[in-house]
């Protein structure tokens, strides 16, 4: 059994669609970020680091943090969604270290001052705008001859997906990457991925 | 013979520490940013991305960019600084996962905003000082009872010592950080550090 602490947000959302995908059986704790609970020492003992999502597997004692190593954790405890041979193992993790490092933490920053913010700062929005479209670029042409990211689904897909899939409420649009419009269509038939984003 | 793409900046050098401490043989590749060499075909063949570091193995033809996949595979390659037990490994996973999603974007953003930006906008240089200050106190406290990151010398401590050795240039100070100090101290007495922080 996993116990899975996470909140309403793209990054626990990573979490909750690998633990469909690979139908563990799993707690759903929920972390109400915005009543600060992570910040409880309870939680902190869980994730130094004060964020959603992270595990404890029951069956390992293992405790992990970070959405990005819980995929591969999960991916390495099941057998799926992670490629063992070389070449294909490292592809994934190119792409998820670039949802990671790239689409997360800058379509992240687009919400906060497109959404969030107090203030509305041109600049600041101008910004992340920018790189959330540079991200769908590069990622339109990766799509271009794969169904998924990587070729088969993986991973780098279930990061991916929930950080895409808000553009609308980003105020963006897909009408100008249609390979990625038309993975974003593909992943969202998936049913471990309709169950996942329903989490918590 | 690895073939290293990198430029003067804190990602690019978790390569070129990297490769200095693992002592495997490479050739530098300056990829000017500012000077939009990023954006060449020739470079776009080797990080679809657009950004530095990118490396490509010559012994197995393999071709990595992102600088947490790139120390990954060059762990992995010689055995070194990442541990093979799984509890070891993943709390090195979990912290390399957190400098590629925290630290390295989060004080990226603070540079933008306090050095380079064209304006300076006080709400956004707080927000990113802030949270900059916060992973700070988290690493802080990460390292009170250990020499590095997570116990033994890893690639948690390469990836994430080229973002923290800028911090006076940030205008930070690590003087309420007194293990965040110590270990910088220490990281930065290494050869291979001192070696690394130089290319290109
Ligand atoms: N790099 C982390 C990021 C996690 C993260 O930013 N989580 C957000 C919700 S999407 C959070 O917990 N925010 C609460 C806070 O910042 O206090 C991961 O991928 O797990
Ligand atoms: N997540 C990437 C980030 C790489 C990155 O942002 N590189 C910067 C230099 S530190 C770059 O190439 N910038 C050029 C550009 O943005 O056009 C990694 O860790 O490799």
């Amino acid at each position: 059994m996993i116990d899975l602490y996470t909140f309403t947000t793209p990054n626990g959302r990573k979490a909750s669609v690998m633990l469909e995908e690979v139908e563990l059986p799993y707690n759903v704790h929920k972390i109400d970020i915005t009543k600060n609970e992570q910040f409880t020492p309870e939680y902190i003992a869980i994730n130094p680091n004060s964020k959603i999502p992270a595990i404890i597997d029951q069956d390992t004692e293992m405790k992990v943090f970070e959405s990005g190593a819980i995929l591969i954790y999960l991916a390495e405890k099941t057998g799926k969604f992670l490629p063992v041979d070389q070449k294909g193992r490292f592809q994934v993790l190119e792409w998820l270290m670039w949802q990671m490092g790239g689409v997360g933490p800058m379509s992240g920053q687009l919400n906060h001052f497109k959404r969030y913010a107090p203030e509305k700062i041109p600049y600041a929005i101008a910004r992340y705008e920018k790189e959330t479209l540079r991200l769908y670029s590069v990622l339109d042409k990766q799509l271009v001859d794969k169904e998924f990211i990587c070729g088969d689904y993986s991973i780098a897909d279930i990061a991916t997906y929930p950080w895409i899939s808000i553009y609308e409420s980003q105020g963006l649009t897909l009408d100008n990457h249609p390979n990625l419009k038309r993975w974003v269509e593909t992943v969202q038939q998936r049913p471990a991925v309709q169950q996942g984003m329903k989490v918590p």
